[in-house]
């Protein structure tokens, strides 16, 4: 099996009430590939400026990430985003974003990385998105996530592929917005019939739900006693389930359970430092223990009990 | 065994997007009792009106529940409550409150209570929990329910009656006060120290955290398509849970995990319907398929994933 991440590679700025950390490496692609390569080597597609460091390629090389599909513009600048959480870390504040290298940026897939099995389209106008499924020879299993400014600025491209994709994985207030409904359920539930065979809502600290043919699954987060910093616990959560995929090859509804609750254990590991140190902490010990705490945390007694009447 | 609660009986109108009820039954007693009345039958203690119809009396007693408890004021007016929800039912305005016999009422415990194994103390003054605890022989298994109110205006009492309880129930935000913090585990976590055995943390359609000696658990809500009224649905929650354990009769861990798992499918059908219209549709097999479908919901894969590295 073999993964493809198409996504953002950025330099973050991040306060929050406990520090803040300045011009370190973030973005989408580089949260999930760090959180799937605990699971099987990953091919990244991106974009960086010369003013990226090979420190930080040396990083995503020693931890099994393919970079022939990360483009490096020598004259350009990395893409920035700066954010601030606040007490309740729920929420975040956009402080300001320089697109800079990815502003128009076509991703170009190298030929090795077109035949790959599983694909994840992190966040991005769909009609990039599009393009590079476009770009796939054979038909992946592919993931995509999305954002509130693509649900209200690109609606149609956005309903266009959604019936390609396998899965999409997105929040609660994004998926309020596309389904314009207010009961988490009764939008999943319309999400799924835009074509997907998965709708994967993503709340935060309160877990997930599932939506698939036959129904919903609930699935809680992690109970973690101390958020250092969310940002990066998304694209997290989708590298650990789409690596989970990818490494267990079957995508039957109790797999894709499954993937969900690696991918909402290796978040937790995320939430807990600044960037991608969290991650970083993380190995395939520590990630399995956590996942299997999880998974007895979750199981019920099946008691035989004698209801009245 | 035998389980005795105290709390209200109240007339409620209720306003949401979808509809409207007036001067129905409810009140926390109410809901508890008829909750855990689907486990066995409950002594229930409160004070209503002489204008309180028979024909709540005739479908309390006719769902196993003791009344015995159930002081009637003939000269006096049964407590009234008044609320409205708005598109996002997690948030609810009280728009009036008409305490009449409950003000300054003294719950008293007919002597065939007494002895009673479990008892659960809906939310009241501390000060008046604490005396109904003081008025039962022996030792028994009690949990607790209270609210901002007592948080604010009687913290002391508060703090004096959690080292006598075996547990507390309430909500996100009361736990938020409660303990002063604003990261939900944490706050659990200062309101164990405070005395009790379990902690559990309502977070209404998120479900809820359990809190104990060991650590924390998680337990998501039941994916409901539409809430129709959640009032009353913390009782029907507590009722379901104490229901379990009483009729259960152990109360290690995993039988409290599987408690609070009874009580989250039994509030899903208090939400499905005005008042106590849903919990009156559940019974003996509706409970337990919905109770069997959360707990195959929540069984995951315990897969030999092979990680990398």
């Amino acid at each position: 099996m073999s993964l493809v991440v198409v996504g953002s590679v950025a330099f973050d700025s991040i306060k929050t009430p406990g520090g803040a950390i300045s011009e370190a490496l973030g973005g989408s692609a580089t949260h999930f590939s760090l959180a799937a390569s605990l699971f099987m080597p990953v091919r990244l597609v991106g974009v960086v400026g010369g003013d990226f460091p090979s420190e930080h390629l040396d990083l995503l090389r020693s931890h099994g990430i393919d970079l022939d599909g990360l483009e490096v513009v020598p004259d350009g600048r990395t893409f920035r985003w700066s954010g601030e959480y606040f007490e309740d870390m729920n929420q975040r504040e956009t402080l300001s974003v320089e697109l800079n290298v990815l502003d128009d940026h076509q991703p170009k897939l190298p030929d090795s990385y077109r035949d790959s099995r599983f694909l994840f389209l992190g966040n991005g106008p769909p009609v990039t998105q599009a393009s590079v499924l476009d770009q796939m020879t054979g038909r992946p299993y592919v993931v995509a996530d999305t954002m509130d400014l693509w649900i209200q600025t690109a609606h149609r491209e956005l309903l266009e592929l959604l019936p390609r994709l396998d899965g999409i994985v997105l929040n609660d207030q994004e998926a309020f917005l596309l389904s314009d409904d207010r009961n988490l359920v009764s939008a999943g539930r319309k999400i799924l019939e835009m074509g997907p065979n998965y709708v994967v809502v993503k709340k935060g600290e309160h877990g997930s739900l599932i939506f698939h043919r036959d129904g919903e699954i609930a699935l809680p987060g992690q109970p973690l006693g101390a958020v250092v910093d969310p940002t990066g616990a998304g694209d997290s959560f989708a590298g650990g389930l789409m690596g989970f995929l990818s490494r267990h090859g079957s995508v039957d509804l109790e797999s894709f359970k499954a993937a969900v609750a690696w991918g909402t254990v290796t978040a937790s590991f995320c939430c807990e430092a600044f960037g991608v140190d969290g991650i970083l902490k993380a190995d395939s010990d520590t990630l399995r223990g956590r996942f299997e705490d999880y998974r007895s945390m979750l199981s019920l007694l099946g008691l035989p009990v004698q209801l009245r009447g």
